[in-house]
């Protein structure tokens, strides 16, 4: 941490000599206090000579040239240009920090992006005048005017008020067009980029809806169907549901996953008593195995006398028990499980389950049941304890 | 919906008064009827506060400071500006609205794109005459000048005949630019993404055209297998049958995937006695397992005397039902089933199938079957019924 | 075939008369020959509103109103402006052509879309005169003025010598700029789109290559192995097989995947005495079953004492069967197969194989080849027959 | 590699002549030193007919007219031109560069772009003197004004200080300029392309960095952990191994693929005296079988009493080897191997592996192990030998 504020501040530095040195090379006018800045910065770089010495980092002849006071040489500050070669330092800490942070990186990048690209426009700025492009009248008016010829010219609008007179400024102005297609490209690029990354999730969610709606309405499927479809998304994008977790937990090794599983499932686990008294182990190994799975209000989760393949544990909402005939046997809250008894018995389904609202649910299917049972006797116990209380109920 | 209508009637207020007031700072005139509108959005955004007191929304000081008629201040109508803050809120209208809408997100994502584009180049405009850039004749040709320039400089134009003057106006045009660039840059990119996403079935479809005409050519298949595949897609997209329907069912859950397979397959269910009688059930667990098939004019579904692993069912078109030596045996129509005994008995094909047109099959396989007649008795026993009835014939 | 060329005679009038129609409204000219251009196009869009009659089209009234000669009204030539509604249809055409046309989609497209923009053009300019934004000089340099106005605002370079002078020109002029955004926006997008579809097998190539430089770069593969990489892929490439068959393949229906792979596999079918006697169904059915397989100069192909789980046959290329201790036993050519052996007795690789070139070879698994031997007894026969020679030898 | 030197220059002498005779037709000036060059040119063009004519390449009038000093003819210079019809020559031995060079494609395909577009731009440039749209003043600024005013209108600036005055030269601005808008887009897609692909590696981890955090945050992960995954994946990155290697190598045949995977796993087999001493076969056939896993300070990578379905090998790091009670019974380190007793006794772990900080392993499965032991005796001799001496430990 204090290693990345020393950086910053060498970075503060540079960038401020890199300001400060065109304009007086172009106007012959030094910032006030100029003095303060300049012997400041001579400073700090010496130091991070030191430190980057200490670090045993390449290509240290950069750190040396910028850590030298170079204006004092005869022939004066033209030489101190030289010292901007600590840029490329710049550069990489900028690098760094935008890799560090795993939250604001592309923010980052926006910022990082406008800095170069103001100080880009700087230094054209200030060759312009060096080319006499401007009559000097004041130094302010005289700066404001090529920095608004320059940024004219990149930002391809062209005016023409102000234009090249001799052969010299034709050459500079072509080569600053040139250079203006390719960072303006570049911007184009990027910001669009940078804009449609900076709400990834969002923009998924969308696009994935917009598709959906293409093909409900390519097959022509019944608007009241296309409704509830875009009820269920919006359910699950306002419940933080709707993203698929699988593709990002698979790059993740396997001990990482598990911790972000269990935090996936928190709610389930702090809710229900079969996961809050089990041993650490077991909810580290069912939290990768427990599937989500979102029901809409209506929906059966299993009918009586079907085949059943998966328990389920609510983690939201409500389920309803019926018998065969559709009457209600009992309500079931956050943190119950049922239809355990189809995987313990291999029986079929002795009641029906449906949900009168919005329901989240974690399944677990007959494989994992099995894997669990196996190695976790307390586990199957207390379904067992519980299924055998329900059952004499 | 009654919502969506007075949230839609606090937009127009907002934005009638955030297009309104800096043609007044500017222009120092007030549009015709300007006092009505001027209470009339008074009154209904203090309802608007009300409303969201009520639905205890976060950043209600954004509410409350639009109601205030901050115009009544000393120092006048300056005050007004900042109850276009309000802006956010109709922002946040113009989000839900796209969100909520699963038909039309693209078309009114472009609608609100320009409507925010007209707003910012109108406030442009209006800064520019603030600033002087433009000689005060009456004030419509004052404005349409100044927004002529303002356009001119975001559409990168620059023609140069109205161009700044003072330092301010100077640095003004550079912010102007600056943006110009930024916004441009945006526009070029989601004009040209939402143009792409407004027929995505369509656009999908050529490029998998597209895709595989450079295969076809680079392996130099023949001219007359290029046309007969080129016709075979055509027949696919012109019957809404070109879109990987699976992609998106996945995404769907059980229930609701299970309902759109119905509706898909629904022209068979209608047309053949063997679904149209079948339990509710049995047609939503085969509607799941049917998989589309098209067969193109003079193709074998089966030939006599190989394994079968399929039978099939006719959505539309004809299937001549073949002997050993290729005669007709009988015709098969919409609706109806063939290839069953294959399944029930695990014999050879005891027939060829082939098509004289354009035929659209669903096929289900050996697992599939075994599914279907292990829990629904009526199925296989119509099944088998009807391929006594055949074996007899 | 006829009936492609009737469509594109309507178009070519229907945009001759969009063409010629703006220029006398703007400039009071007519074009020389314009009584027989005017009369053909009457007589041929009569003709094709009597066409569309017949096959039942909607919006017949586009064709009604395209077929009257309204010029004949008072009021004159404005009110064949109205006619122009045909070229909604032909804009039909260019997408129904694009659509049939599997192999030049691409530059179709490109040759449309140039067209659209030069009437667009066309029409804009005509617009320019009748506002009054060129002294009428003589009609062709009027026009011709008017034009590069229209181009210098669209392509937004904005020179500044022709701007306009009144308040309506102004509002005209801002229009067209920001029609030239999107225009402009929607250009940039879709050309460097087609230019980049132009040759997508080989772009798809460049790119893999690029993607797999960085790969062996990152992880530092040695130069020499990146060097036999690169030619590996060069020779696919150069050969027709740099490009994955199977995801183009897939998605088509059985019977055109196979007589695609039947092409593909031609070379082999031709040259191989096992194939060309074969039935045509165990062609077609090995033609998918042939898993291509490209081996470089030194590769083994496999080793004496491996286990064996593939029989191969040669394509194209030599290969050396190797005894144990590495001696030449005999050399393979274009139709020949080999490790066969191990397949049909279940044992152990008898002899090494080795390419001293490259070779095409075509790998069959035990699976398939099982499938095989099951079916088609004159396989099997065959492949023992030339078995128990080889092992007599 | 002489093949390649005898194009370049051909391609240099081609682009000189494309760059000299342009200059020549327009200002009626000649370069210096212009008849070595012409001369120079001519044989070699002469020569490289000659080796065309033996490759047999088609399209061999190419070179004959490249070849011919058509400059001699009466009419004089203008003939030339038609000599440059060799730049497709030079376009076809750019691209064959391109295409044989694995590593610096992208930079390649930048230079070469920009050298099309500075003689396209020189090209323009002459035309407009052509068309008189300079004054004549000195050969020099004559050029460097037509120059400066191309580029003002390819890059769409249009300062307007040079503008068209004939018809002549508003149509030549006016192709310039749709140009313009073509080369424009073109360049603006293509610099960002190559720019982005110039780091592919790089991008595609920020990128899923990215998504990463996405997730994270939208499903509120706690700091702490998301700061751990941060950390894993810059471990990843800075160890050359946040790469999925899996499919680049898919397309590799499997003699390359094995050699990668060789030396991908290289560290591990210099350093495991189980695979130093092994037979080139079985490193080669465990190479590709071997799958890394990274763990973090802390992982247990097993634990006593749990199922066992791998062993691992240590590439990079300690393990720590723990009882039942945790307490450390050994410490493993680079090149060791542990967690074999599970897959040759089928049974339970009889020990826990922790590491204490990051740890690069390799993993073997149970299958791949029994592949190896089937077929390789010296490794399950040598596994076997030290798992006795372990447990009699």
């Amino acid at each position: 941490m204090r290693e990345r504020v020393w950086d910053a501040w060498v970075s503060v530095v540079t960038l401020l000599l890199a300001i400060e040195l065109p304009v007086h090379l172009a106007l012959q006018v030094r910032m006030p206090g100029y003095d303060v800045l300049y012997w400041l910065a001579t400073a700090i770089l010496a130091a991070d000579l030191v430190v980057q010495l200490r670090k045993k980092r390449s290509w240290i002849a950069i750190d040396l040239l910028a850590a030298a006071p170079l204006g004092l040489l005869p022939g004066g500050t033209a030489w101190e240009a030289i010292r901007l070669i600590k840029l490329v330092r710049v550069g990489g800490h900028m690098q760094h920090l935008r890799q560090r942070s795993i939250a604001n990186g592309a923010v980052l990048q926006l910022v990082f992006f406008a800095l170069w690209l103001v100080i880009t426009a700087h230094w054209l700025a200030c060759g312009w005048i060096v080319l006499g492009g401007e009559a000097r009248v004041d130094p302010q008016t005289t700066y404001i005017r090529a920095l608004y010829w320059c940024i004219t010219t990149l930002a391809t609008v062209g005016y023409g008020d102000i234009v090249p007179k001799t052969n010299g400024q034709m050459v500079y102005a072509m080569v600053v067009m040139l250079l203006g297609v390719g960072i303006y490209g570049y911007v184009i690029g990027n910001v669009a980029n940078i804009l449609a990354n900076l709400d990834t999730a969002k923009r998924h969610y969308m696009e994935s809806m917009e598709r959906l709606a293409v093909f409900l309405r390519y097959r022509r499927v019944p608007v009241e169907l296309q409704r509830r479809i875009r009820d269920y998304h919006a359910y699950l994008w306002n419940n933080q549901m709707g993203y698929d977790e699988s593709a990002v937990l698979d790059n993740l090794p396997h001990n990482l996953r598990t911790e972000v599983a269990v935090h996936l499932r928190r709610e389930l686990i702090e809710k229900s008593p079969l996961f809050k008294d089990a041993s650490q182990e077991l909810v580290r190994d069912l939290a990768l195995r427990l599937r989500p799975a979102l029901f809409i209000p209506g929906d059966l989760v299993f009918k009586y006398g079907n085949h059943g393949t998966h328990m389920f544990f609510i983690s939201r909402g409500e389920v309803d028990i019926l018998d065969r005939e559709g009457n209600v046997l009992t309500v079931l809250r956050d943190g119950d499980f049922f239809g355990e008894m189809a995987l313990l018995f291999e029986q079929k389904r002795t009641a029906s389950a449906r949900v009168p609202g919005y329901a989240e649910l974690y399944s677990l299917d007959k494989a994992s049941f099995d894997h669990a049972t196996e190695r976790y006797t307390d586990f199957v116990t207390q379904i067992r304890r519980e299924a055998e209380r329900r059952s004499s109920n």
